[in-house]
């Protein structure tokens, strides 16, 4: 089947400047993939008509579909609209339904429309308006030569809209794509990228040879290890269907001690969900990372049934007075345990996760990157330390997840 | 005078599908811009070699300078060497230095240089290696029909060393550009951006007539919103001349209320700073920011000597038994008030921060977004409340940098 393809063109001289990066370009080819359009070319280019002018010949040129972004704000700056009736060898236009649609939405703001917002409502001749209009930017989309443009604002969020609302539809009827692609990804921690990789790599070359789906992984920090699993099929339940018995095959090779979710979600979402099935709280005492476990906890909304709160015990008085840890080590297995026993007691929780160590860069008691991690649930206590090889915002975050999940590992052990 | 232009290329497949966001390319950007150098265009290509020689053509054609990044590493998919060479009409050659310098590389690692790397040491005739070489990709510089080529590997902390210290200075040189543009970034809190905008409408506007810096504003979330002045000269010292002038300008329009820091540092570096000054201990009590508080202020290393840590009282239960909190609303004045005196007995800390709100999205006892705030120095308490109109997470983030301003301004009045 000839594959379609598609030109991304970012408009706007603060990207080249770097003052903005520009993630738009990268959300559309990732949408492109997904829905099986290739994108060979992107290209930023500065608010300069001649040079927006050059750029769009030349993506209309050599690809089937362009996809130009910003530019179309009501500023004298925002050329793209001048430059695509140019393109097209026509006029300007004011569209009146358009008109009426941006005043709108300044009335219902309870303001007048700013004369200069009729910029916006200027069309090229021959050009259509996007019918999903998110703000008061509308979008366009033209035929020039037999291939089709598109113009979308660079305010993410509107031009998200767009995109997935009007643009793909329009171009997977263009370009006869039944198909859709779609991802699933699995979460994991314990194992390094090249340690799933080897693991898996017999389950790779069967997929490469026999198809189905493909795999991929993602580091992702505090967020975990992320698992990619991605499949194509005619309808979305015949692609879940393979995405589902694939992760099965994953499953049973990684194991649910490494694979913490199938869904996506966080490790703190899975954390609190197991707890709050068990019906037990949480408390949380924390050294070197300073409250970051609890910041993770309650960026979840609805954290507050389980997770009691918190105690930063960054002075060896806090840990002594609030946690009643003894005369030992900082940065000690006693400490940690006494620590996950105290926090227990100090705010009535029935689960107590504990982390004390060496966030560096200089060291004080112990080595740089030594943590020592404790869980006690039910005033029953278990701990384990770690060694880390990184710099201090490294150590404090994969201390984060790494206690997260060894009490996910747990609660699932005990259940 | 003539203006240079640069061009940027970043090469790679995952850059298309949006699997990786193109940052390298921003940050060139940027330092074009602070070089003097112009950027009309920045381009994306995919691991293909007809594409990346299309591109690197037409990049040579028109600007006078071209870097080129990503695609040096070992593999067969690294294209970037073999594309430039079939450019320059060349062959490829090892270069037994490159071999030797590679294989240290390794040799210090104890380990032994895989084959593959030996592809890292093929040259084409006639382009030169650049001297610098932070990781086992050796950038490379070719000049092509009077214009500069420069290829740079993909690892941002390897592109950015060479292009600091090898590329910009030969860029410089070859565009006789002897003058420098240097930024200072002011830092605020407490006024919005157009708010900013109006106080120095008269300046910006003198400084459009009469030349000297130019005041760019940046909103940056929890980092305040930043006022970045930049100025022109031929040597750093003239520069700075001109950037702390304005910054005194500048400061006795918008006040030390607004500014908390000239030299980009942090609210929580400037916050730790004051205390530390005084000899005096911090506390924090958060609820609705979960740690988020004590996390910011740990994540700067050498915070220990003045913070002693939090309590984060995510239930009324820890509010009234640690925090000593009586029978009051949660998110109240009463609540801020006593949690910050009771924070400061409970950790024995000088002074306490106290934050407690609603973060939503569903309201429990308060509207969403309504924060109170205390500070409590000594035993004397002072409170105020904010009622935000944003989701959880940026009620979180203001709330952060709000109190911790709160704290800035009450020490330097009581100074």
């Amino acid at each position: 089947m000839e594959r379609f393809s598609c030109e991304v063109v970012a408009v706007g001289t603060e990207l080249l400047l770097g003052q903005i990066v520009d993630t738009n370009s990268s959300w559309i080819g990732e949408q492109l993939a997904l829905n099986g359009v290739e994108s060979y070319y992107q290209t930023k280019v500065g608010d300069n008509p001649e040079r927006i002018k050059q750029v769009l010949e030349q993506a209309l040129g050599r690809s089937d579909f362009v996809i130009v972004c910003g530019g179309l704000g009501p500023t004298q700056d925002d050329l793209t609209r001048d430059v695509i009736a140019e393109v097209m060898g026509v006029d300007l236009v004011e569209d009146e339904q358009l008109i009426e649609r941006i005043s709108a939405i300044f009335g219902n703001r309870g303001r007048q429309m700013p004369l200069n917002n009729l910029r916006q409502a200027q069309v090229p001749v021959g050009a259509e308006t996007l019918s999903v209009m998110p703000g008061t930017a509308p979008g366009l989309k033209a035929a020039i030569n037999g291939k089709t443009l598109y113009a979308v604002p660079g305010v993410p969020w509107e031009m998200k809209q767009m995109v997935l609302e009007d643009i793909l539809p329009d171009m997977r009827e263009k370009a006869g794509i039944s198909s859709i692609i779609v991802s699933k990804t699995l979460r994991t921690w314990g194992d390094s990228e090249s340690g799933l990789a080897e693991k898996l790599s017999d389950e790779i070359e069967r997929l490469d040879e026999e198809g189905g789906a493909t795999i991929a992984f993602l580091a992702s920090g505090i967020e975990g290890l992320k698992v990619r699993l991605t499949a194509k099929g005619e309808s979305r339940s015949e692609v879940e269907e393979i995405l589902n018995s694939e992760a099965k095959i994953v499953s049973s090779i990684l194991g649910d001690e490494v694979i913490f979710s199938y869904d996506d979600q966080t490790i703190e979402e899975v954390v609190l969900g197991l707890c709050r099935d068990k019906g037990l709280t949480l408390g949380v005492a924390e050294s070197l990372t300073g409250g970051l476990i609890g910041s993770r906890l309650t960026s979840i909304s609805g954290s507050s049934d389980v997770f009691k709160g918190s105690v930063v015990a960054y002075s060896s008085e806090v840990k002594r007075t609030i946690l009643g840890v003894p005369d030992v080590p900082s940065v000690s297995q006693a400490a940690a345990e006494s620590m996950a026993v105290g926090v227990c007691k100090a705010l009535n929780a029935d689960i107590g996760l504990a982390v004390t160590g060496e966030a560096g860069p200089e060291p004080l008691e112990e080595e740089v990157g030594r943590v020592w991690m404790a869980t006690s649930v039910g005033g029953d206590v278990q701990s384990f330390s770690v060694k880390w090889p990184f710099d201090r915002e490294r150590i404090r975050q994969f201390t984060t997840i790494t206690i997260l999940n060894g009490l996910r590992l747990r609660l699932k052990k005990e259940a």
